[in-house]
């Protein structure tokens, strides 16, 4: 069993309405279900209101790929949480971060750039296209799937070159985005996913689902020790000796 | 002086009126024009039907950077002269394929792939995003820019990742299109440019000519010896050595 | 289950006694040996003095990953067969080519490029480094591991740059090489990896073994339907239509 | 004329005997001295002990590389002038990183890993070899070249991915380590150079001071404007726009 944890800043849902209407039980409850499509997931969610987030040490040690939602309240994660995340994906748990978990603290500190971007609330419409068509993140999609309505994110948008691009977005205003990105971090994996939204019912949308289950497969540590670093003694190799 | 030689396939010129109105002294006239507004380049043409196509060993000897336009014709191309192009690129001369020359027989060799793409010819609008605004072909550019009638190419394009992507474009028709393509071979760097074609007058393009110019810079050779390959004599280190 | 093919050249074996020695059934059978601790493979062998090399259509309709061995006879490769194995490359099927198969002419049709190294038999000892903690394939190694007596193989070595760089080897000699190279061409994914030869007993070493295994795993299709290209209508978007 | 800013640290030569015995007037002098070989770059330098260590808004302004070099004292270093380094790379400075330099704050702050290494003292030799030879950074330089006495590197570097890798250092002693590595952020330009220390006199090595120079022509900005980001209007496309 892969162990998920979705963490949702989960305060949308509870002050907007509109966003109440598409998310009664918060955007991760939705997202929790079509993870768990996947018998082969086990999963577990955590919200910015809980003691630590709901990511304490425990908990994090427990998971093997971590899933973040945020939007309005990035500034009131805690940095030592942020640390420890942070720590924790060197160290080989995958990270899963989500349309505007782009201005998550603990996505701009694994990236190191300002991972600004340009967007546009118009219910337009997004086709997203695969370009790596033999990376596992792009099994069983279509060439390109549309989602009626979004909000739009445009480049540039100022993320590390990808070590895979797997997606990238037309919008019908005119703009692309490269939707799919994934990273080699120290001993974890994290890819960004661009969909997603409070009130677009995106979520619900059965191939943004799909890639959120191939994501997270992808994601998967492996099991290796901990990296050491530092000093090493002298080395005298001799034939024979390995 | 950076010495550049354009190859063009220059038949539909000579066949289709309308491709005459547009480029009445062949699409390379056009192109040397552009990039004769550089003083730092030395241009001189090559076309298919000169002897071994123009592209004798003596004036790839002379090349730095060659462009390279087909599309009617690329199985006239005689396997001799791919191959000497080949060998050049390997050993350093830099290589500007453009458009319809995604299938030309040097650039599938270089690329190994099908090098195959989707297309329509619906005069739509392209917008032209840079993703790579570090990079000195993105030099001097605006954030996008727009070519209002062109011929369509979508993904997914059969090339491999290159090792920079520069530019994307968007298609009014709901394509997207990885449009400027940084390769590293042997000694060698290919830049692959999607706009162009035989009777929309984009190579007129103040952008498109600009992203010509900055290509040919970007693709100069290094002035290295030819590299050396084979079997190696055992190396003794000692301390003083060196 | 994963089915794979593994591929030798078979010729060696039966001419030098000195290799004969160390692999007496050929190289493919301590391969085959190797991948069938792990039970979610299926594994056949096919040789190049069978009828077609034993690559038939059928053959290949039938492997998920190709593993690739050949040493002193790649000109005696049909090229029939070359470009079918190229095809279904393209087309999803894993390829894992190993140490001297650098130089098959298929490596060489995919890369684009001469494939050419240094190299220098001495028995010297061999240490392989993991520079990509994060990627399946170093999963279960140690930081670095050794083999005693190896054949050296030294850079430049004249392919991409790879997707992703895994392991870098060192040589008691002086010369370093990148010994674990990814890559995606297509729907295929296709992986390098440096050790191995016809005396040293490389394919015996439990290492080596384990990143075989690895390597299969990681280059597993994806069962997305063939690729198509060519034209496509114009297209008209409305608002409902997706 | 492209300006040059060399930042060291300058603490070591201040204290230690031994490293004045190298550095009489300071690592910075002698890297000064190496790019003044080149007439194309006006170098000025910066030290840690001077207000705002010499890095003021207007220095950097004014400077289109920085050069990087630390060690002893890196906390030091205000977070104040950190983040003014970050945002000016960002928006297109150039940043040469050297040696110890892996530590400082705004390097890891750029990366977003802990940039940890192995490391030993025991003036091992090092070979420096290009494996991408193509890359303009490897302008003019031999396969490979030596330092006869080192501080050694080792992996696994904590580092992304590169852009580019360049350069691959083999040590003595049985390491590897990517020892030339190239990344696009934002506008800017990094490039990280492994060789240097304080009392192995590695800034008077003739490839190792061709080296810097190629880099920081390598790094020099585009003379873009800077980026804008943000919500952006709907955009109405009509033929005839463009």
């Amino acid at each position: 069993m892969l162990r998920i944890t979705i963490w949702n800043e989960y305060r949308h849902e509870k002050i907007h309405p509109d966003v109440q209407a598409v998310y009664p039980d918060g955007i991760h409850a939705v997202i929790a279900e079509a993870l768990c499509k996947d018998e082969s997931l086990s999963v577990r969610v955590a919200t910015l209101d809980e003691p630590e987030h709901g990511l304490t040490d425990e908990v994090l040690e427990q998971t093997d790929v971590l899933m973040w939602w945020g939007h309005m309240a990035h500034d009131e994660v805690q940095d030592a949480v942020v640390n420890r995340v942070h720590q924790r994906v060197l160290g080989g748990m995958g990270l899963v971060v989500l349309h505007s978990g782009h201005f998550s603290k603990v996505f701009k500190k694994l990236m190191g750039t300002s991972c600004d971007l340009h967007w546009r609330e118009a219910g337009e419409l997004e086709r997203i296209w695969t370009v790596n068509p033999a990376h596992p993140i792009a099994q069983g999609l279509p060439p390109f799937f549309e989602i009626p309505e979004v909000e739009m994110y445009g480049e540039y948008f100022d993320v590390p070159e990808p070590d895979s691009l797997v997606f990238i977005s037309w919008f019908e205003g005119g703009e692309v985005f490269r939707s799919g990105l994934c990273y080699h971090r120290g001993q974890g994996k994290i890819f960004y996913f661009r969909p997603g939204h409070e009130t677009y019912p995106i979520y619900y949308h059965a191939h943004v689902q799909h890639v959120l289950r191939n994501a997270v497969h992808w994601c998967a540590p492996t099991s290796n020790p901990a990296l050491h670093f530092g000093h090493v003694p002298q080395f005298t190799h001799q034939k024979g000796d390995a």
